[in-house]
């Protein structure tokens, strides 16, 4: 079962492909396979009914075999580029075709927006080389600068002078737990050559749960990362245009859109175009680091003081604590790479760690030099102004350097927001893939992109930016819960890994990925503790929803498996009839199982021969739409029943007038409804036919007028519709509409 | 074509009836179903196939008949009161059977909040005496005085002084009004004894557009007298307690969720109950203008000073005609007792309009009291306080005959409110019948109450009363078009009618209606011209908005019921056959309807053995639910053809391995879509084999996965559900969901 729900399309180690929402069937449900189809030849009188000639040819005169025939069965594989003149070329409408007006300009909009559809086959990985991996992967970690130093220092802030000392030695600790982190992901790099995202080392190493549990730290940290640096990128753009600043909100929501739009459209392509912001953000940085140290040093590297500060708090542990989780959100995104190795160029792994080591040295080097800057400059984080702004401003004045520096801040950000539009698809994939999420998250839309995934991602962030007004400081708190839960998970699950494997270098490397999850959970749980008033509760309770959903979910979709599955009742009987029930051994279940299966509703997969048809048409008037479904009925050869509900009871007696005067063609039944009701007595009815005679299939035959336009719609009856509804939980039913079109 | 649309369950006089949704055939439809029969008994080699035992007793075992059985058919009638356990005696599920928990409480909320369902037998009309007659049907009318002198002062106050010296001319014209349409509605109940609302006189005399003209006059009216008279009565009980001014809005939107509560628990019975406040308020106005004229008569008559008051316009033409036209509204629901002449003692129409001279001396009385006693005392309009408040504090302080007549003037004219809620659903009713309205608004609820009307009443006069706050003399501008818009068309309606009659006394009736209509048509005009910019325009929008709605739904109707029509193509032919092609005439036109019917979708009606099938099983997987669909369709006994859609060209060959080793029982075509989509191909494939064999009939079966909770159904695909809509504007498609249940 477990299986046969996780195989997706391409295998169970990638996300799931195009052909997602086909999962084949394992070796058992073949077996039964076969036995099903022998049944169907052995009790099937007369097979040669179904296999009567087609009264068309299927080729439609017009449809190119793609593949070869298979020239004993029906089996023909037809491309669908020859499918009807709406059809030619390349420009296939992929949608259902909208009746309206509306629907179509939607249609035609959505092409303009987005582009035409793109065939699976479009469907490749690009390989990058490290120079260009290290800017598309490393946007979320390196841009985490911009407000890391400046949420740690936010917190300090609070005791005043005396707390600001505390900088050095927790942006110490924060530089050495960047580097424990990097260290071990290095291991993960090595172990999971196709790529090893928290949810897939945590899953395969430590079991659903903890995998579940990564997945949903890691899906709360790729909402806020939308929210966060978004945020943080406005920031760094009302620093420089204060008058902005009132447009936060809106503004945010515009960038959140663009980005729907973006990756809808599918822009993952275009790595190279994204190199340029993390470098020229690089860039920056080193320069207003250099600079700054410059003009420092010809100072003797004397600090500057620091502006007066109302103090609110007192050092103390907590405060501290506060402000190295704070802080600890400057490592965001630095697993981007290791979920990432597939991408790079051969040998994957060995470039993926470079590009790595390369990134954690940039993120250290940009995250200490800040600090020591802040130190010397006497900066502190002012609501109007972030702090990378005012150091800019305080080396370049408001010149080009200074719009330079902000500029390449807002981009990188920007940036940093989209590579979670990457990554929480992906996720949301992998999740639906092994049947934790559902199924509408593995579908790939016109532009191969999880599309489903990409808008749940630009909902929950913008709800997210808006609910918080498009502060960075209020979002901070909510991050770094889960951003450390998935990390803690991942680094046990190596430890795990290399405790199970011990291959060459095993200790070092299990030393490595325990000291990482070991510094990752003193920030998970710090975070957990010391802002759990602040906002980290939203996200443990989102963590917690998150696993009771999924995990519900996931029941279903076994229940659902198990109902589905084949398993003809006479599987058995051959060995029994063969064998004789052995001595002294209860007798085989099969027979049982026949008479009353699973869920009891008569349900079981059935021979053709074997199905006996009752129909039932539901007749309101003798008209045109009537007498449609009732020749339709009739022309199916088998017994019919004409149903009538009538209003009163003089009503009832002048349709069976009307019934008599047609020729009596059809047995007619007549339920006077004294309450005026007239779905609830066919109901009634059916069910009461069901109960006699369970072993009968009921089609009942709706007659339904379809109208040209969707408003008339409302000037008629719903009644097809609402018996449709109410008919659909009773077992054994078959409903047939008969479309009439006005 | 109109007779059969406009003949409702209970003839043509009345409103519509409970089985108002099934209207009878006309001679010339009944024709052509005995031939179609004839056809199908002629054309149908083996009719004895649909009359084949049926497989069931069609008695069920249990069903009694209640009506003679007849012997020689199938026609039978079946009492619900039998339908199965669920059904045992009175309590009847009227709905369907809701499946959620929320669903199954919201049907028990709705029967304790609305009580059991009505029997449609339940259904009888109370006859009236006078003296009850009268305050039932005379509340709307009379409570108008609480705001008709009012309203005429406000627009004369804003002349100061000088225009307050005009209130008795004003008043005089308008007494003379009442007067004269008072008279002009003994016209009416004389001519129409059965009841003769402006839309029925109206449309009867003028034709559909002036009918619909004053349909539309009418039902603005009624909308405004529920919003008016809740304004005034909540005007009434501010006056009284001025702390609670701020919750006007609230207050008056719980007053129309009790009135649509009590009007669909179908209140109108308890007429008794309603002639204690539209007696009290007469008492009250009585004992106010005498008490008032005995205080005067003391100070010799006269007047004391009014207030100094601001002047922000001249009196002019313009001004009275507005003092005039709002002063008129005293004047609304004059036409209550003409509608309900059939709700009397006989003689009826004898017993109406005594009781109507009645209402009308009372209502002038009352009017003409007020404005003089307003000019004695010395009052003038306020916004804290109604004029009524302020005469009554005037008389008897805040003692307990000014909480009464407080009391009352709010009762009644919650009453007049309550009376808008009986007559608004009739006339949508009879406008329904009429095919002008839809149908839904026919339809008697559990209560024998026209539900839909009574919630769409509720939601306008809600919406009105809130866009206006909840202001009477916001409110009364939009008033004065639509009610006499109304008087006008059935007052011309009636002199027409007179024309026509010339029966004895024609003279004399046609001299009172034209006077009241000319009148009426000149506060109309009067009413249109001077509020136009203040309000009016809305009232004459809506009018126009209604007309143009109201004919398109009629147009639409109309073409529906002439393509659900019966025309079988057979009905020329014997003729035809028999005499052959008269010479120098054209050939008849059967054949070439035959070959191309009205709407070209080759829907017209078929003989059960003239439909070629074809099915077609949409199959995703080879899972229960996919094998229950085929073997549905193998075992209709007709050509099958399976469909899948193939994601890859990997899917679709692996899929057609598990054919071939099932043992490829049925022909399958396998469609590839390089798109992903898999609604699109489908329905491309389903027109192109249309195209090519419209005359197939082809059934698409789709298996469905049914879930047991709603919520369930998120995490399935809604390829069913799509592909049904997708599928419903196809002509000569029939859609047949086999449901599997999890």
């Amino acid at each position: 079962m477990t299986d046969a729900l996780s195989r997706g399309g391409v295998g169970p180690a990638g996300p799931p492909g195009p052909a997602a929402g086909s999962p084949g069937l394992g070796e058992e449900q073949l077996r039964v396979l076969r036995r099903v189809g022998r049944e169907w030849g052995r009790v099937s009188a007369a097979p040669e009914v179904w296999r009567r000639a087609l009264p068309v040819d299927p080729d439609l005169g017009r449809f190119p075999p793609v593949a070869e025939i298979q020239p004993a069965g029906f089996g023909r594989l037809v491309s669908i580029s020859a499918l009807g003149p709406r059809t030619a070329g390349e420009q296939v409408d992929t949608e259902e075709l909208p009746a309206g007006r509306l629907g179509r300009a939607g249609v035609r909009a959505r092409r303009v927006l987005l582009g035409a559809a793109l065939k699976s086959s479009a469907l490749v990985t690009e390989r990058m080389r490290k120079a260009l991996a290290l800017p598309v992967l490393s946007a979320d970690a390196l841009s985490s600068v911009a407000y890391g130093p400046e949420a740690m220092l936010a917190v300090l802030v609070l005791a005043g002078t005396a707390g600001l000392t505390y900088s050095f030695p927790v942006a110490a600790a924060i530089v050495f737990l960047m580097f424990a982190v990097g260290l071990s992901y290095r291991q993960t790099i090595r172990a999971y050559p196709h790529g090893g995202g928290s949810y897939i080392v945590a899953s395969d190493n430590l079991g659903p749960v903890p995998g579940l549990m990564a997945a949903a730290g890691l899906m709360t940290d790729y909402i806020l990362t939308v929210a966060v640096s978004i945020a943080s990128g406005i920031a760094a753009i009302t620093s420089a245009l204060p008058s902005l600043a009132s447009a936060t909100v809106p503004m945010g929501v515009g960038v959140v859109i663009l980005l729907l739009a973006g990756n809808l459209r599918g822009v993952r392509q275009a790595g190279s175009l994204f190199a340029a912001p993390t470098y020229a953000f690089i860039v920056a940085m080193f320069a207003l680091i250099a600079f700054g140290l410059a003009d420092s040093a010809g100072r003797g590297f004397e600090p500057r003081p620091a502006p007066a500060l109302a103090v609110t708090e007192t050092v103390g542990l907590l405060l501290i604590m506060r402000a190295f989780s704070s802080g600890a959100t400057a490592m965001t995104g630095i697993e981007a790479i290791s979920n990432a190795v597939p991408a790079f160029k051969p040998v994957e792994w060995r470039n993926a760690r470079t590009t790595l080591t390369w990134m954690v040295s940039l993120l250290i080097a940009m995250f200490a030099g800040i600090v020591v800057l802040v130190h010397l400059a006497g900066v502190v984080p002012r609501e109007q102004e972030t702090v990378l702004s005012q150091l800019a401003r305080l080396s370049f004045g408001s010149g080009w350097m200074y719009v330079f520096i902000q500029a390449a801040t807002a981009a990188v950000l920007l940036l940093a927001a989209n590579t979670a539009y990457n990554d929480f698809p992906r996720v949301l994939s992998l999740l639906a893939r092994d049947g934790y999420a559902p199924r509408v998250f593995m579908r790939m839309g016109d532009r191969l992109a999880y599309s489903n995934g990409i808008v749940l991602l630009s909902l929950a962030a913008a709800l997210v930016f808006v609910a918080f007004d498009g502060l960075t400081g209020a979002l901070i708190p909510l991050y770094a819960v889960g951003v450390f839960l998935a990390f803690t998970l991942s680094q046990t699950g190596m430890v795990v890994h290399w405790w199970r494997l011990r291959d060459r270098h095993w200790r070092k490397s299990l030393f490595f990925n325990a000291t990482g999850g070991l510094l990752s959970a003193v920030v998970f749980i710090t975070a957990g503790i010391s802002k759990f008033t602040s906002g980290a509760w939203v996200a443990i309770v989102a963590v917690v929803l998150f696993l009771l959903v999924t995990t519900r979910i996931r029941r279903h979709y076994e229940a659902a498996h198990a109902a589905l599955r084949l398993h003809p009742r006479s599987i058995e009987l051959p060995a029994h009839s063969a064998e004789g029930p052995p001595a002294g051994q209860p007798p085989p279940l099969a027979p049982e199982t026949r008479a009353a299966p699973a869920d009891g509703n008569g349900e079981d997969e059935e021979v053709p021969e074997e199905i006996h048809h009752l129909s039932v048409v539901a007749v309101a008037a003798l008209d045109l739409a009537g007498m449609r479904a009732l020749a339709y009925a009739a022309s199916l050869q088998q017994p019919v029943l004409a149903l009538h509900i009538g209003l009163t009871e003089e009503e009832a007696r002048r349709f069976r007038g009307y019934w008599t005067l047609w020729g009596d063609h059809l047995p007619l039944e007549i339920v006077i409804s004294p309450y005026r009701a007239v779905v609830a007595p066919l109901v009634h009815y059916i069910e009461a036919l069901h109960r006699q005679h369970p072993d009968l299939t009921l089609t009942v035959i709706l007659p339904e007028i379809v109208t040209r336009h969707r408003r008339h719609q409302l000037l008629h009856s719903r009644t097809a519709t609402r018996l449709r509804r109410a008919l659909r939980p009773l077992p054994k039913i078959v409903i047939t509409t008969v479309p009439f079109h006005l």
